[in-house]
């Protein structure tokens, strides 16, 4: 059947990557005891990288996330090259809007011209980190600048000298000069050392004047070992090890950027730059969430605050509109999950087990979800009367409704509950019922009255909210009419929403053209999930917003109760 | 703002993982220059994690895809536990469906009532794998079963025996047997040992008729060298280690699945097993297309068929129901994409250099796209002449389609080539009418006539599709109208259709309640994207899919002139 051409397919025309040589290597015997310097790329490096960038707007709400986070390093952007980015550099030095603690580290090619523009932007500066490159592989010198070694060190050189004119001018700013010979991975080691040595030679930094050297791996190589082998023989080899902070920069096109960072510190970088979540050019930047967490579930300080795990997940979704990965470590909305019998009872044995002051050992758990704000999730399959398939077959088949794995995923216990009630079957109307009872919330004790939506540079909604005979006027900002409604509800109630899940689709059956729209939303730290059928899709999103904030009123009344 | 609550984010609450001790470790110099043999657990391992686990239909499918990717060890199921998993078996040797040179390799507890079960499902089997496990991690012997070492041990060795006895009653199976000590990296080495010493003792394997023993990392519970590490010692100290294939079974709780794997066939493994893009429980099993990959791009043969990846993922999509990443590792819709002017200037200078005869050598790159089916993909952001946003913008504000990503990308280039001819600004208008020729071509040469769509255990289309005045008749089963609809189209033409990406919303502007499906497929080979308009969502679906067939056959048509 397949006529596909196969001919292309061949290993032939590649050739292996060259390790460097190395001596009793030490990194192998070394373990992680301290989080590195972390600096996020995800203003720079990951909105480059998106099919739509980041709106202003966007870039704020990303900015504040970082800060929250305990981010003291964030790149904000590449000021000369994007008008775009320039402005947002001012509006953050103009309207104060960086911490004391925080340094803004700004990208720039090694030009004069664009050194010049960058120092513009960074005017009235409290910290700010001058982040210079240019590009030293081979591939590079050879085919695209078409320079030999020494005419691509004078770029180097002459950029450092630049950068450093350029900073005298501005003494009320706090300098810190980072340099990168891009595209590391793929250049002769002993020469990426020796063009470090010459613009180190510029900058006579000192112990206690420390520049950044930072190595990329521009595009991921070779296996995550050999990067190490490279980070290791660069420290020894480099001049002034002690005057440097070697920083790590990689990506993911082995699929291995995390374990490249890692075996890198242990190296003895001592600094790693990466997104949230691994956003970034092609196959993304190294995930620091992922590697932050491997680092707390050592032991270990991660000096980055990833408890609120359902805000993380949600600016970055809203932002660079990528959804996360259902099995994204530590984030996913699967990877707290159990499907087979015997992990679940291999789970629940350790769970009796533990108790706060002993150390966390639960099978297959590596860390307690409770600390992301999350919960261990049973899954279990309970047929349909029919046979023939589970609930999510049954909802469709008989209603249509198509629902999305993350809300199964939590419809399953109610279902179990009701099942062992009832003796294991569990018929089609019974289920629906329980959907529309435990999802289907969005009337009492709120209810959607009128509303206006209109569109600029952000979405801005004015929305009546009904509820117990009374109406609220409420109204919100933000990116789409859902996001906007979410800040309205969220000044209004004094709450934090965070949009978690989003999904909609046009129903077909027993219906005469609605769309059912399925939010699951993180509430002050609970997640709901909440569903409605409108006839238009911006009313069903809202009042399935709507109905999660429902969930958790009667929630919170339960529990003043209690 | 915030009133989430930080305290239970606390990295006290757990232990470091404790270090195998190992003396001149040797695996940091070795590099792969040969595959490993390569086993899937897609049908079992992965199907498991799933939601809605696999139909036989889909079970069929994924067998077939994995045969012809070139697997010769493919676990099918766990037949002891799962009655379809029994059936799947079942069919498999019943109807001959095991090519002579795959084993099909099925998977039980070490418990006597489970092995002869097992035996029973493998009944006339040509080659089968055997593969037996029990726990044996500190953890599981202290919580779930609390026994002690040696009534662990007894557990591996009863069931080795007793799975060597049901085999002799079998002899015209050739029989493969496979141990694993579940939980590998959570037991003391040592111990690890110990328990796999005494299998071997049991099963007294020869250096022509091996054994596997199968080393998992279950749960992902430190960086990749120390599981590097535990490999290597387990290497050197088991006994009979030339009467064994060394098998690793990786999972990526910490994001460095693939890593440890790469790392463990370094430090001395035979085998891997893992899954088509990484599907598995919680974060996933490692990925075995970017190993195979990885090694694939350092000029040494896979031994896997890869070069098909749209039918890889479609069929991977379609059966799992996971979307693929954007960003995954030689698969996703952004890898072989540039957005940065800097980069698409590099890739353009490499791309002219290279030639059939040189090893490819191109910056940003690593491998070449058109290997795997795709083509390197240069994004410019072309602004609406309101210059609020880009064409997603404009399209969404002025018409109400919300294009996803990866058409937006297939989009740029067709409004870029126009804006070069008209002047680099791009109305709205004329965005929508470059839209529409481009890919709503659902009606000629082919349109969609009547069709009538059933679904029981698998979907059934009967559909007429009229094209130059005459009605054409066909028909197709699938998973989904859609897929069912693609296979009537593959049978018909003789071509080859898969789904790549599929999308569908409800329009809210200029429309009354009707739907908008976006369909990317993959005939012969080649990437087509389709966009149908229908106050059905399924025929809407249909008629995008149609769309793609309709690009195909006019493309064709332009060869056969040219």
């Amino acid at each position: 059947m397949s006529s596909f051409d196969h001919s292309t397919f061949n290993h032939r025309k590649y050739k292996p990557f060259a390790p460097v040589a190395i001596e009793n290597r030490t990194w192998p015997d070394q373990v992680i005891t301290k989080a590195p310097i972390w600096s996020s790329v995800d203003l720079r490096d990951g909105n480059q990288a998106l099919v739509e960038p980041m709106t202003v707007e966007q870039k704020k709400q990303f900015f504040a996330l970082l800060v929250d986070v305990g981010f003291k390093e964030i790149e904000v952007g590449f000021p000369a090259a994007s008008q775009l980015d320039f402005d947002f550099v001012r509006w953050l030095i103009e309207e104060d809007q960086v911490p004391d603690d925080v340094y803004i580290q700004v990208l720039t090619q090694a030009r004069p011209e664009l050194i010049a523009r960058t120092y513009e932007s960074l005017k009235g500066a409290k910290k700010a980190i001058v982040h210079v490159y240019n590009s030293t592989s081979t591939t590079q010198r050879e085919q695209v600048f078409r320079m030999d070694m020494e005419g691509i060190k004078q770029i180097a050189v002459n950029g450092a000298k630049c950068v450093k004119e350029h900073a005298e001018k501005y003494p009320e700013t706090e300098w810190v000069f980072q340099y990168s010979p891009e595209s590391f991975t793929g250049t002769e080691i002993d020469y990426a050392v020796e063009v470090v040595d010459a613009v180190t030679e510029v900058w006579q930094p000192t112990p206690e004047r420390k520049i950044i050297i930072n190595l990329p791996a521009t595009v991921e190589v070779s296996t995550p070992n050999r990067y190490a082998d490279q980070i290791e023989y660069f420290c020894r080899h480099v001049k002034k090890r002690d005057c440097m902070i070697v920083s790590l920069h990689t990506h993911n096109d082995r699929g291995c950027g995390v374990a490249a960072a890692e075996l890198g510190v242990m190296a003895g970088a001592d600094r790693i730059e990466g997104t949230l979540l691994g956003n970034g050019e092609r196959t993304g930047n190294m995930d620091i969430v992922t590697m932050a967490m491997n680092i707390y579930s050592q032991g270990v300080d991660p000096e980055l605050a990833l408890g609120d795990m359902d805000r993380i997940i949600s600016v970055v979704q809203a932002c660079t509109l990528l959804q996360v990965h259902p099995r994204h470590p530590y984030a996913g909305e699967l990877v707290f999950t159990a499907f087979s019998g015997s992990h679940q009872d291999a789970i629940k044995k350790c769970l009796a087990n533990q108790t706060d002051n002993k150390p966390w050992d639960v099978a297959y758990l590596p860390i307690d979800p409770r600390d992301v704000g999350r919960s261990y999730q049973e899954v279990i399959r309970v047929n349909s009367q029919s046979g023939k398939g589970g609930v999510a077959y049954t909802l469709e088949q008989e209603y249509g409704l198509a629902l999305p794995r993350w809300l199964q995923v939590e419809f399953s216990p109610i279902i179990q509950q009701y099942a062992e009630q009832d003796g294991g079957v569990v018929d089609a109307e019974s289920m629906k019922s329980l959907f529309e009872t435990h999802f289907m919330t969005g009337t009492t004790p709120y209810k959607l009255g009128k509303y206006d939506h209109s569109k600029d540079e952000v979405d801005t909604i004015h929305a009546e909210l009904i509820g117990a005979g009374s109406k609220i006027n409420i109204s919100g900002k933000g990116n789409g009419a859902l996001s906007a409604f979410a800040e309205a509800l969220s000044k209004h109630f004094n709450v934090r929403v965070d949009i978690i899940q989003y999904q909609e689709h046009a129903l077909t059956v027993g219906s005469d053209s609605q769309a059912i729209a399925y939010v699951q939303t993180n509430i002050d730290g609970d997640r709901f999930n909440g569903v409605a059928i409108d006839n238009d899709i911006v009313s069903a999103s809202i009042q399935a917003l709507i109905a999660t904030v429902n969930q958790k009123s009667t929630q919170s009344k339960q529990e003043a109760v209690a």
